[in-house]
């Protein structure tokens, strides 16, 4: 039985990047490598380690860039997501989250053979079933404690709770205590930037009292990680976290790039270096051309993609395969043309294709498969 | 350079369904099996042709199930979901949609060798392109052109611009001109069930006058084919429209459940037969528990996907691998607990997965792939 189709590649080696085939995802090299060097350097000088996340682009060639420039690994969301960045070669993964059933960590625990593997933990069934799977492999796994800092979204309550737990996971056979993980997912995406600092204030409180309760208790925090592009900047200052884990900071989306433009210096510092490429395929009603390019092809939880290249244009409907524009007045667009579209949320987006179709002046330079692409076991 | 991973599959024959890895699409066979007939009795019953949408599941096994209950073959939306269905062997495909393009026009050319192809047009340019390709390759395709009937989503306007069309398509050499599509996409999903009758009213109406036209101008209709799921039953009793082309019938998703439910019976006619898979993978946070199911395994266009499993739960919000739950009050979920989900819109969350896990008294007794998956070119 054939499972799988082997993906269509939408571009070839030195073509110019107007002859990519679409719907497909640009990336705009020269900014793209801005993005990474900023996010190291600012990495370097609060001293803190970069671990980016490699759920927004799950493409070893990527992450093997963001290592070169300094990264002492990458975070993964998934195991499927890990197993994908093992086979391309990279040795260091945080999975940034909690592993649960046995076939998951079963397969995790093979990954722990092969390179420096760790993992969260909020529960103590969970650390439990953790610990019998690394002893089944004979391996040992780094472990998280994560914290609930805010984003009621996983983690124990900081304090006495994750005190209880990082002992458990001491004491557990084919876990290595390594820290806690205080990732306040809800704090990235508001809009307002002293209400932003203000809810990482609260994260970071909650993880130095906690790391001081664990080492009143002979438990030392190696490792401190957490957050994302949204809020890095202050989890680096804190010196509280000793790890940074964003992940759009390379392609920079439109919800993200909305408000740190707002922030004003040092935050508007990345470029949008993601793009939709995108076809007009119908201009039958010539108000309302349509693209190629649909909910197959972009994410839309945050929102309709942006024009990049028709001044006032805007996405007014995403169908399944078509977007639906609205041109304004006395605007029209030719049946063939391609547009470049800068999507809401970068992640869900990329998911959805197979290759990053690398240009530089103008040409591709590069193809990228992306190989995590629709990991979710 | 490795491209792809081999996907992981989250069940095994004979399992236990509970015993299937998440997130994962679970299909319950039985009622699947149920929405195959009565579709297919539909259509017999009204005298037109049924061929279902296989951009709802991408899978040439379905496909094969389809044809086998007297479908005459299948649509899809993009090349490469044609070339997954030939490389699957389904040999007869309508491309319900315009292609734009040398690369994807020579793609076409190269599967109307292998079977018999259809494609839609909308314009004089599109249509010599279709044509010099098909020339290009020796082969000769049917072609519809499309009416906009309302939508104003791809669609020449009816009466004389159709025409004229036509009258090109019908003297292009590797072109075989074959009549008309008329699917009217906005009006599936209106609520109302005289209003959306009202919508479907005014594009049979349009098709026949157009059709009426090219009679008179020696053109011949053939076949003239549209409706989906929210409103085949009026196309089919149109004596206008030769064939439906529905495709979420097979699995309901809930955006169309809730209109269907409304209409009454005739209409309350299909069951839920696909579930997103996912499992509790936090409970730190005891009134909010967390699903290992977001963004990257549910299409939330059509919004947040309804619990199944758990009476008077709700799935609060996605974000890119998680879901946050909101649980009545008195309600506890275990860590590990797997819950059924109904999706919003069953197409994009198809898209997301690479395997349908067929049920049938509890056990997984069929596997299959979704190789059209993420087919955007």
């Amino acid at each position: 039985m054939q499972t799988t189709m082997t993906p269509v590649c939408p571009a070839a080696l030195g073509m110019p990047f107007q002859d990519v085939d679409t719907p497909a995802l640009l990336l705009d090299l020269p900014a793209f490598e801005r993005n990474l060097a900023k996010m190291a350097a600012a990495a370097r000088q609060a001293g803190v380690a970069l671990r980016p996340h490699a759920k927004s682009h799950k493409s070893p060639d990527i992450a093997h860039r963001q290592i070169a420039g300094g990264a002492v690994g990458v975070c993964c969301q998934k195991v499927s997501e890990a197993e994908a960045m093992i086979v391309g070669g990279v040795r260091d993964i945080l999975v940034s989250n909690e592993i649960v059933g046995t076939v998951k960590l079963n397969r995790l625990a093979r990954l722990a053979c092969t390179g420096h593997m760790s993992v969260c933990g909020d529960d103590p069934n969970n650390v439990a079933d953790l610990s019998a799977a690394m002893v089944r492999h004979s391996v040992t796994v780094d472990v998280l404690v994560e914290l609930n800092v805010g984003a009621r979204r996983c983690g124990v309550p900081p304090g006495e709770p994750a005190l209880e737990l990082a002992r458990m996971v001491a004491r557990s056979p084919g876990l290595r205590f390594a820290g806690l993980q205080g990732y306040c997912g809800t704090a990235q995406h508001i809009a307002d930037y002293q209400e932003r600092k203000r809810a990482i204030d609260h994260a970071i409180a909650q993880c130095r009292i906690t790391r001081e309760l664990l080492a009143s208790n002979g438990l030392e925090c190696r490792t401190i990680t957490g957050g994302g592009t949204g809020s890095y900047e202050m989890e680096a200052a804190s010196a509280v976290y000793t790890e940074v884990q964003p992940g759009s900071y390379i392609f920079m989306d439109a919800a993200y790039a909305r408000n740190r433009s707002k922030d004003g210096s040092p935050f508007r510092d990345f470029d949008h270096s993601l793009f939709v490429y995108s076809t007009i395929m119908s201009t039958a009603t010539r108000d309302a051309p349509v693209l190629d390019a649909g909910l197959k092809a972009i994410g839309v939880d945050a929102g309709m993609p942006r024009i990049w290249d028709l001044s006032g244009a805007q996405y007014l409907r995403a169908s399944d395969e078509h977007g639906t524009l609205q041109l304004p007045p006395g605007t029209h667009v030719k049946l063939g043309e391609k547009l470049r579209l800068v999507t809401g949320n970068c992640d869900p987006t990329v998911n959805l294709h197979d290759w990053f179709v690398a240009v530089r002046d103008g040409r591709v330079t590069e193809l990228w498969p992306i190989t995590g692409r629709g990991a979710g076991l």
